[in-house]
């Protein structure tokens, strides 16, 4: 199943050429890995996608999950599913061997997840989000919710959740309200509501493990009162059983898109039998959530760019197929009696498919660079060598989930464009992945907040260090570029937008030494937006260099034609996408203040 | 029902002062009316629309309409909603009087239609396209059509249809396969299959009158061997009786949005019996489908507009109710004491609601000014006249299709991200008005059609001199503007764009007169946003001049805020969206020729 929704041979590129997987896969924590066994894994996922997921993908959305006699119903297909990802170790992909898992570079996990999230987008979050939630309690709870706990996850026989949202508090975590009452025993009493559980429940998995942020009794408001606690539905019993913990599924959100994937309400201590288990110590719950929250970013990005890939792949299939209409002559007209032409000979089809493959690629490099970054920080040795990649990180976290979301939903609506009205009806794809798209700009932090965190936190942070340090990674792919006559031009543009963007941080943080922070980040979005743009940029002149160095080898692996479609598509972004970027600055260096000084009622 | 959809302020004062209605109720057609009379019509369509729309587009969306038994089946809702708009006489507002028409401009026809689709996208296309057929019959007809369909069709006791669409030809209208064979009546034998028929068919009009556009045996290949037929689904015996014409409903096109609106596949003559007759001359059909093609692509874009309208109401509304987050104070934090703020209160929230409002008024704007336009060629008695307006017309219409279509996928997008994860559940109106408006992007011709049809055909007919002559409207507004001090600035970007748009058109035209019109029209996409970009922008200072003048007389007709918020939209405009042409404008200017000079290999 060759490029039906993924390149594989893109993916190895960018693993083992442009983020260099070779040189992580040297340190001791990897040592039982090479890259003939990276291969092997990556295309064992390949065929359980080809087999069990993509195949799946239209029936989940015309038959999704549903709530039934106080449980979610989710796909039957999922059965053969769970069991198969419990297998193959999907979820400790990452942990120690000694935790049960194995050990793999995050890179190479998000790899994995990738080809599944574009195989079918709507399977790899029932275990994705086990992972992480058993991450949590291996990172920070006690040995007895070690033990209790993450064996019957690693396995999926439990699935694992995070509950965060509440109704009345949305995306302000702060205002949690469920609270947790100390008892005399090792377990608190948890009531509360919870929105927005994916994957909260199903009849697949015989438990499921909420990881629950609540506010025990009398502690601080805000977010310095919130802690973190596990809450199965089932908890097990002194006699190996397991009880029901009064953890109720009260119903399933209806939703536009990702149908397959349950997204589920869950009322805990209706009847004050729902008993819940710290996780490290009181009120520091944000902190720990916040782990599991900036790999959920990451995996949120990766599964937009997945989207984004699946539909490109699915229009790419279109455009190759179907005639209509011809080329013109050179008096501009076409000759009706000429056979028609295959769209993909149309100069506005190759920029729609050019727009895709530029959003998927410079994503998916970007979402590698990010985890790269996580996975150097594990495994280096140096303090200041540890620093420097978490504050990369950081800085890039906001972006990998932002960029891949936003661009991700024009990537899709060209894919739907190709196809014409065949677009927008239900018997092609295209429809379906533009609307299962459409979350991601929302889950995990709206877009809006990322770019908060963006402008508010991660640009500020250390006086700027970390922008200081991505200006340096920047410089070391420029000067490689400039070792290349025909990157030069591309390379002189990236140079460029970093001055640009310098100049703009410049003009905006007055605002917050001024204490308007209020108009400081008003326009955090554009800046989100620009700065993305750049960072994009960056990505594909990091590929150019890498699919140029190969070129001019003696022993290239592939055809030329693979690596210069790198070049041309890097050039297709300066060309299309990097001219964006002054009239992006120019918004955010405006004086106007037309969204801080103005009164509400203008819009009524 | 205020503001729950459409701002009928807006649209009169768009109507009465932006586009001076007064002055066309002037012209002998129009001496029936005046601004009382408008009023009066203007109020029973948003009462018609309030009662008998509004209340039934999320039912229309969850039980779509579908084909059982050779019939397409739509909501029970439609009964009553056709009659009254027969009765109401909104097929034929525009015809003469003669013809049983209101005679009344197309700008309030457009006005009505606007309202009545802000509040349910799925219904007037029912009979908007009765209007559209039926206005071919009466312009291009025998009496004998003219006398044996148009009455039934001006009180919907008959629908109409266009059917242009073929499943091997799509766009292509050239490439149309239907088969008309003479016979020794003075009907013809019709043979073929239509795809993507809107309001094909359904169980409130008891005979649809297809519009078919079919090639005569023997005619000549391409679009010069296109004729234009009536093939009604009954055809009316000589004793005045219904028989079946063979013209058989095949199926429903099962679609994302859109879904209360039927879109039937229709085979014509399956056993050689269904009758077309002939509408004016052999292979002129396509010249004639033009007039109701340029009509349905004004109708298009308004559909559009009014789509982002109640989106953008929507979420206002969710605005002003919801409150989450806290402002931030000066030191940057947040006070978690304080109550929650409303979302309207955040600047990033704010600014989502005026992309909308920009979108949705400066949409509105241009369809009122193209339609203008259709009024005056219509009314004028000079001959230089109305060459100017039909050129101005025809320069506008690709312009008022794609803008409301392309962004008002944004617009409506906005809207869910203002609503969080809430905005991706069905529980909540943006999720359905982002599939809907998404077609509006493919119907009528997709936006790339539109875009060679802008730069390919208008750009240059007649030397360029529609261009010219916009020009020089475009110099009136900002002389106007100029008059006010605030404005200034903003006409100098204006007049600056018009510059600008001149020099992009002199650095394509040269490809073109070389010959090399596909690079020519490469990127007519982009020069579509550049373009469609500085005529809203000419829309804003039109409608900034118009506010500020009436903020200067002494009897104003409302409160200040309402005249400030549109001189506060287009600031926004300015500072948001018309930065944006400079990056776009050296995108067309480029010399790379990404997407002529690559092999389609590239992308495999």
């Amino acid at each position: 199943m060759k490029n039906e929704y993924v390149d594989i041979d893109t993916l190895k590129f960018l693993l083992y050429h442009v983020h260099d997987i070779d040189n992580l896969l040297e340190k001791e924590r990897f040592k039982e890995y090479d890259k003939t066994s990276i291969d092997i894994f990556i295309d064992a996922i390949k065929t359980f996608s080809d087999t069990a997921l993509f195949p799946f993908i239209k029936e989940m959305d015309e038959k999704p999950s549903y709530f039934k006699d106080g449980q979610i119903i989710i796909h039957p297909q999922f059965k053969n599913i769970i069991e198969k990802a419990g297998e193959m170790g999907l979820v400790g992909s990452i942990y120690d061997f000694e935790d049960g898992g194995l050990q793999l570079p995050t890179t190479i996990f998000h790899a994995a997840y990738y080809i599944m999230e574009a195989a079918n987008n709507h399977v790899p979050g029932y275990f994705g989000l086990t992972a992480g939630s058993a991450n949590l309690i291996l990172s920070f709870g006690s040995e007895y919710l070690k033990n209790t706990y993450v064996p019957k996850m690693l396995d999926l026989t439990w699935g694992g959740t995070m509950c965060l949202t509440e109704p009345q508090a949305g995306s302000s975590l702060s205002d949690v309200t469920t609270m947790a009452t100390p008892t005399n025993e090792d377990y608190y009493l948890i009531k509360g509501q919870k929105i927005f559980i994916s994957s909260g429940d199903h009849q697949f998995c015989n438990n499921f493990v909420h990881l629950v942020l609540a506010r025990i009794k009398d502690a601080p408001s805000g977010i310095k009162g919130v802690s973190l606690f596990v809450v199965p539905k089932k908890r097990p019993s002194n006699e190996n059983e397991l009880v029901n913990n009064n953890a109720i599924i009260a119903g399933e959100f209806e939703k536009m898109g990702q149908k397959g994937y349950c997204t589920t309400h869950i009322v805990f201590g209706d009847n004050n039998d729902c008993r819940g288990w710290l996780v490290g110590e009181p009120n520091k719950g944000l902190s720990y959530m916040f782990q599991m929250m900036n790999e959920a970013r990451i995996a949120t990005g990766r599964m937009g760019a997945a989207i984004a890939s699946a539909a490109y792949y699915s229009s790419l299939k279109y455009a190759n197929e179907r005639p209509q209409g011809r080329k013109l002559n050179s008096s501009g007209q076409k000759n009706s009696e000429e056979e028609q032409t295959l769209i993909i000979n149309h100069p506005d089809i190759k920029r729609l498919l050019f727009n895709q493959k530029a959003i998927v690629e410079g994503s998916l490099s970007l979402i590698f660079e990010a985890s790269n970054y996580f996975d150097k920080e594990m495994t280096s040795s140096s303090k200041e060598e540890k620093e420097k990649y978490n504050l990369l990180l950081e800085l890039l976290t906001p972006i990998a989930k932002t960029y891949p979301a936003e661009q991700g939903i024009k990537s899709t609506s060209d894919a739907i464009q190709i196809l014409g009205g065949y677009g927008f009806c239900f018997d092609f794809m295209p429809q379906q992945y533009y609307r299962d798209i459409r979350i991601i700009a929302l889950y995990e932090g709206t877009t809006g907040i990322q770019s908060l965190d963006l402008l508010g936190r991660k640009i500020t942070m250390k006086n700027g260090k970390a922008v200081d340090l991505l200006a340096k990674e920047i410089m070391k792919t420029v000067q490689e570029a400039n070792l290349h006559n025909e990157l030069k031009a591309y390379s002189n543009i990236l140079l460029e937008n970093l001055g640009l963007t310098k100049k703009v941080i410049q003009t905006l943080l007055p605002h917050a030494s001024k204490g308007d922070f209020e108009r400081y980040l008003a326009d955090a979005t554009i800046f989100m937006e620009f700065f993305g743009t750049i960072v994009i940029g960056w990505q594909w002149l990091k590929i150019a260099n890498h699919a140029k160095k190969i070129l001019s080898e003696d022993n290239k692996e592939q055809a030329n034609l693979f690596y210069e479609s790198k070049i041309h598509t890097m050039k297709f972004f300066y060309t299309y996408e990097m001219v964006k970027t002054k009239g992006l600055a120019k918004t955010l260096m405006n004086n106007e203040n037309l969204t801080t000084k103005v009164a509400n009622a203008i819009f009524n």
